[in-house]
């Protein structure tokens, strides 16, 4: 079966650049010596995840409670959720889950730590926990290398916790800021009394920068196994390297100066991730796609540009390959150009 | 079962709300003298199109063959499906459920009719067709009211076809212009000799305003049963009307101007629509969703404004329901504030 044998619009995985990106990616995590733990959510396939793991990744990453039961269901043991744990519901469930797979959390609040530690403090083994730190990215993490130490302090003192290390998720390109903040947290951290081992970053943008990245022992990368627009705007790779892609068939060609996908916004996702436009399509490059209703892709064909006819069949790079694989219950895998897999995009809106 | 009892992020509907948006578009309709014809895109859920019939709508339009087959798998035997049929795949399947439901679909140009035409030319049932006009939308349809008459005497002569009417996505708010379109576009199908009978147009947020679109017999709103941000921004009712809402919680309070959600574009969707934001939050209307991860939902909490604390949670409206429904396997749908069933979002993703 080909790709031309798939119905449209559908997302279309490459088995080979896959692996290419895994071995590329691993291959300088050895160099470095930093741990890789890759972030599911950009696959949210167990299969690609025990890829990442055969290839030498030391675990992997989820943000959910619901996607790390989907990879413990198929047998995924070591699991960073780098989310806060927050409700009696969930708490439970990653008590639960706790028992059945080597699982690992962040906190940046004590509301956080307390729950974690009321939820742990009889299990027989306690819960590793990072301290996230925020180093200019602004979304969660202590503010300051301070309050660092005092969570850090906070973990080791609390029933049924262990004090892992620290956690960022960083803001782009910004790596010696991002190194200074963690070297003050790492030494706040010892002047309190507590050693820091592990210091996981993560983001695709900046991951072959790790090196640079002082103290930095593991990364979280997620977007690197398939790439996108947006990491290749970013300067990380090619349109090449890009290893999920869309097909989708041109529906109208209502006038000169455009066409008309049958790819959407539930097919492409709204997100532009500051780019302009919805994708790249590999045939025409100079045709942008400037606007999407939830099944229709609008595009503009430029003066002098012969854009396609009704029934042409275009393929695109999306601006953002885990918006994407969130939309689908199944993915085409091709490897050499014939399909080798349809598979279940088992974590697909694991939310809570 | 309670809210509160549902883990978050969760969408929710208040089927009360349903009810009173259904009957009071229904009275509209009936007053008008309009047949409605509910675009299910919104809800996605055979249950709500069958209190949409129930209620007197005449029967569903759906954008792809996917939905038309659910709702059909479903019971609903009247089925617009106002998107372009391309390709071999998908007009087997039309064929295949035209032979089990009443089906009509639409037309913009003479490849999409030839490939419905041959499809359907040994079919004991000829297939209803109507040509999509743009009216000023900008997205498919003939350009001229010469061209849709044009399309209009092709279908007569076809085999397997007959001709339905005209069919239009109006811009927003242009309702004079429209009319004067599909007025010239009925005069000059009259002047090749075909006779227009229906002519369907659609969009919420025009709906109440319908009986002034001169010559429109059907119309086919989608969002009104839920509404939405974007939707009360166009003047379509009021945020009470919202019958679709998101719990989420927060779970970071990372600095004195913001918190952190539990629900970021998985939930919410990246869909702006043109406003500012990604929802509004009931129990905190100054406070503003800037931005999105895929699983955080970033505020901004003006000075002098007590934010949340960490644990709590919070009701959004989202900008745009039917991206958001498209997000979720299941959605609990509320009666009198308690859980009256757990419904199978069973057209989502359907995106081919």
């Amino acid at each position: 079966m080909y790709v031309t044998d798939l119905d449209t619009p559908t997302p279309v995985i490459d088995l080979d650049l896959v692996d290419k990106n895994i071995h590329r990616a691993q291959a300088y995590a050895d160099t470095h010596g930093l741990a890789l733990r890759p972030h599911i959510k950009t696959h949210k396939l167990p299969e690609l995840a025990h890829l990442q793991l055969r290839a030498g990744a030391q675990g992997v990453t989820c943000q959910k409670i619901g996607e790390a039961e989907v990879m413990a269901d198929a047998g995924v043991t070591d699991i960073l959720i780098s989310f806060n744990i927050v409700g009696r519901t969930k708490l439970e469930r990653l008590r639960s889950l706790a028992r059945r797979a080597d699982c690992q959390v962040v906190a940046d609040s004590e509301a956080v730590l307390l729950g974690l530690s009321e939820t742990f403090a009889n299990e027989a083994r306690r819960l590793p926990v990072m301290i996230e730190c925020d180093t200019g990215g602004q979304r969660c993490g202590v503010a300051t290398p301070q309050a660092a130490a005092e969570l850090a302090v906070l973990t080791t003192k609390l029933p049924g916790l262990v004090f892992r290390g620290l956690m960022t998720y960083p803001p782009k390109h910004r790596v010696k800021e991002v190194g200074d903040w963690l070297e003050a947290a790492r030494a706040a951290c010892r002047d309190a009394g507590v050693e820091v081992e592990v210091i996981s970053s993560g983001g695709t943008p900046d991951f072959f920068q790790a090196h640079a990245q002082r103290l930095v022992t593991e990364y979280r990368p997620g977007t690197y196994i398939y790439s996108d627009r947006a990491q290749v705007a970013s300067g990380h790779g090619t349109l090449e390297d890009c290893a999920l892609r869309i097909v989708a068939t041109v529906v109208s060609r209502p006038a000169e100066d455009r066409c008309i996908l049958d790819a959407g916004s539930k097919t492409l996702s709204s997100d532009t991730l500051g780019l302009t436009g919805f994708g790249h399509i590999l045939e025409y490059p100079d045709i942008g796609i400037v606007a999407l209703s939830e099944e229709h892709g609008h595009c503009h064909i430029p003066p002098g540009t012969k854009g396609p006819v009704v029934g042409e069949r275009v393929t695109i790079v999306p601006n953002h390959a885990c918006a994407v694989t969130n939309l689908f219950d199944r993915i085409p895998a091709m490897r050499g150009g014939r399909l080798e897999a349809m598979l279940t995009i088992a974590a697909r809106g694991k939310v809570q």
